[in-house]
């Protein structure tokens, strides 16, 4: 419970339209895609800068935690209120386009607005925001620069810090923070603006984000294969990226995604496929679109794939897209519940990764359907259990952790650290690494209120 | 001068071989590209990561200030010793090429490897370092990373940090820090490794480097185009770019840089040229080529360019660049002194930008040639004087940082800041942000032993 006094000082800031703290407000904004439950005390909706400014100096004066929230679609709890304060929540005003810069393809908008929001407004001009985590249509800019988002483009476009190129941010003192500029190169000062990115909001609070524009490529086509073997399929990702192919995705589907597929909804693949890819070329003349097709087929086939489709149109796109976008809802056939974990690995290491998590299936029990981004290394590892395996099933979690770090990869890929991998964090990172951060976090905000016990920095109470 | 029982420390640590305080040396390593002349107490050479862990908990226990060297390269005197006390020199031992992973396409190196070398290496492997700074021949990638350095390939393939994937470096308490992965996806933890790009050596000493390769690209042309006046050229820029150009280089040369070029190398340009563009063009098929040539072809002539040339092979190729090449040496013919600065400004206003930076030096009686990189908005400013106007050279230096700072730039756009421009860092960052500067640098080396002022974050004793 929020002191009241507190309370007063806030809506004053705000006005009453602008802060909730009643019951169910506070049960709506507990949540996010985790499905883990932590209520605030409050939910405050900033208007502008200087509110965030007013609500941030006064929090730091008085010790209340803030946690700022964008859309709360988040898998690993970066927006959740883990140890009660108060909620800054962008959605409702902090939500404006302030500018698309065409002649420097810049776009400067506010944390709130909504990826696809902008993808849509630039593509009406000719440009391309390549980021596309599978969020796009209801996540917020904030909240991708926050976790540092991924999605699909990924293999040829990189992520959201690829397009970050200019924050601002206010420190939890009041201070306004203007890190990076509106050009290319720009060496002056420390690189603060890298640092705020996928910090989830633990270390200032985003006010205004100046992204990256490129010009939309003119042709785009779909591929398709599938491989006799997840062995074939993994190989053929990764010889294929080294000869020179730089397709737009390169998705993955397993086996048991497949089987999955064709049981749930009938789709129309092999019996006996092993694995799918299937993803995009882009490209400025269709001569371009040619040679990537072409470089691809060749590494598929040299891997095994039997054939190589090219949609002919966009509804054929469609369908062969039709399989990736359904693996996530279809895998539920192997379990009541999902521990849905992001892993990266170096490419040429996903081979021997998937073979070692199956075993780890096999080992416990459980199925292990894994789907996602191979063309960047990074998959999306689903244990499938019964509710009541929930022990055994984090303990096949921590294995697959400490085997991908192993082979030299990352707890996340895309997803973020938060409160839900927060117990991993010391597989991944010495104690001296873990020290740093806390370091870090410390010089940014002394009094540790903002956004605390994730990454595992501190615990939560 | 250091205290003898320092020295002996730590000759025990790297032997005698690898330790000078003879007065021959310390001059030797008392300038760097500025030359400007900072004499330290020892040059030492570490053979490996445990010797600088060594060095540095000693001098960290004693306060004994550090510098780390590359090439000595610098145009900001980022490897100065600054405040005395002794460089680590990793030209001698670290410097070794640990691998080239072709299959995750990855090279990772010691912080003294040359540039170039690395270059060469990945080119006969059919890969490609695109990070290209003027400095190539002789940098160190250490000291490239260490000042975030760019160059002409930037336009399209960005600088240092787009190709860092990891990082190795050791904090002033002896930590190792491991920062970053070989993974395309990693946002588990703070982005260390972003913090310690362009930190000048004042954060942790870098020792192995992970970079990012890419397949090197098969087709290359050269292009040049004269146009009547700089303005043409510069909205030239800025148009083929937004229309869907990207050519690896868009370099520039202004007209008082041609009638040098003319003057003093005879080079074959039109007398009444206002301004040259030059670059290449490069891609996988043919087609692409043409795609590129095509629509800067368009848009230069548009903007006013009477020819545009495309040079028919290797040789005509070097022709076209021979101007570029030799710009930096022809315009010493309008002073003895060159003061220069290299500003970076959002490409749109390149045009704006140089037409005041030429009112500057109309009103202090200065020729102020530029030339560079105007197809990422970088330029090198070149303020010629005779010596004994140094003053009002430094007043028109900073009139010019303060222009580009109002329209939107940056004081370096890949030169760094280093001791050479850090009086002016007020210009370009509020107090709040210079002290946010502090407080990392507080973070991460409290006893300030490490290459400090540096930035101006704290003073030249």
């Amino acid at each position: 419970m929020i002191d009241k006094k507190h309370l007063k000082v806030f809506t004053d800031i705000v006005g009453k339209d602008n802060i909730y703290d009643d019951k169910a407000h506070m049960i709506a904004y507990s949540y996010d895609a985790t499905r883990t439950r932590f209520e605030p005390d409050a939910v405050i909706f900033p208007r502008h800068e200087q509110d965030v400014q007013d609500i941030l100096k006064y929090c730091n004066q008085e010790q209340i935690i803030i946690t700022p929230r964008g859309a709360g679609s988040g898998f690993t709890g970066g927006a959740l209120p883990a140890n009660g304060g108060i909620i800054l929540a962008m959605e409702k005003h902090m939500n404006k386009i302030l500018e698309i810069d065409t002649e420097n393809m810049v776009a400067v908008v506010q944390p709130g607005v909504l990826n696809m929001d902008l993808q849509k407004h630039v593509e009406e001009l000719g440009l391309f925001y390549p980021p596309d985590p599978a969020s796009e249509e209801y996540s917020t800019l904030g909240g991708n620069v926050s976790e540092n988002a991924g999605g699909m483009r990924a293999a040829k476009y990189g992520i959201t810090k690829d397009y970050v190129m200019a924050l601002r941010a206010v420190r939890t003192n009041g201070d306004i923070i203007r890190a990076g500029k509106r050009t290319i190169k720009d060496v002056a000062g420390y690189n603060v603006a890298g640092m705020l990115i996928a910090s989830e909001g633990t270390l200032a609070v985003l006010t205004e984000l100046t992204l990256k524009l490129i010009p939309k490529p003119k042709y785009k086509k779909t591929y398709m294969s599938v491989f006799p073997s997840v062995d074939n399929a993994m190989n053929a990702v990764f010889k294929s990226l080294s000869s020179g192919a730089n397709p737009v995705a390169m998705e993955f589907l397993d086996k048991l995604v497949i089987q999955a597929l064709i049981e749930k909804l009938g789709v129309n693949l092999p019996q006996d496929a092993g694995g799918v890819l299937v993803g995009d070329v882009d490209g400025n003349v269709p001569e371009e679109i040619d040679f990537q097709l072409q470089t691809l087929e060749q590494s598929f086939k040299e891997n095994g794939a039997k054939e190589f489709r090219i949609a002919k149109d966009e509804e054929e796109a469609k369908e062969l897209w039709y399989a990736r976008r359904n693996a996530s809802q279809s895998i539920t056939i192997f379990g009541n519940k999902k521990l849905n974990e992001d892993i990266s690995v170096p490419r040429s290491m996903l081979p021997k990764a998937l073979e070692e998590i199956y075993a780890i299936g096999d080992k416990y029990g459980f199925k292990i359907p894994c789907f996602g981004h191979a063309g960047d290394g990074n998959i999306h590892v689903n244990v499938m259990i019964d509710i009541s395996q929930i022990e055994e099933g984090h303990k096949a979690i921590e294995e697959i952790f400490q085997l991908v770090v192993d082979m030299g990869g990352t707890l996340s890929g895309e997803h973020g650290i938060g409160t839900s991998k927060a117990p991993f964090m010391n597989i991944a990172f010495s104690n001296e690494e873990l020290q740093l951060f806390r370091d870090i976090k410390r010089a940014f905000d002394p009094n540790n209120i903002l956004n605390p016990a994730k990454m595992g920095l501190t615990t939560v109470k």
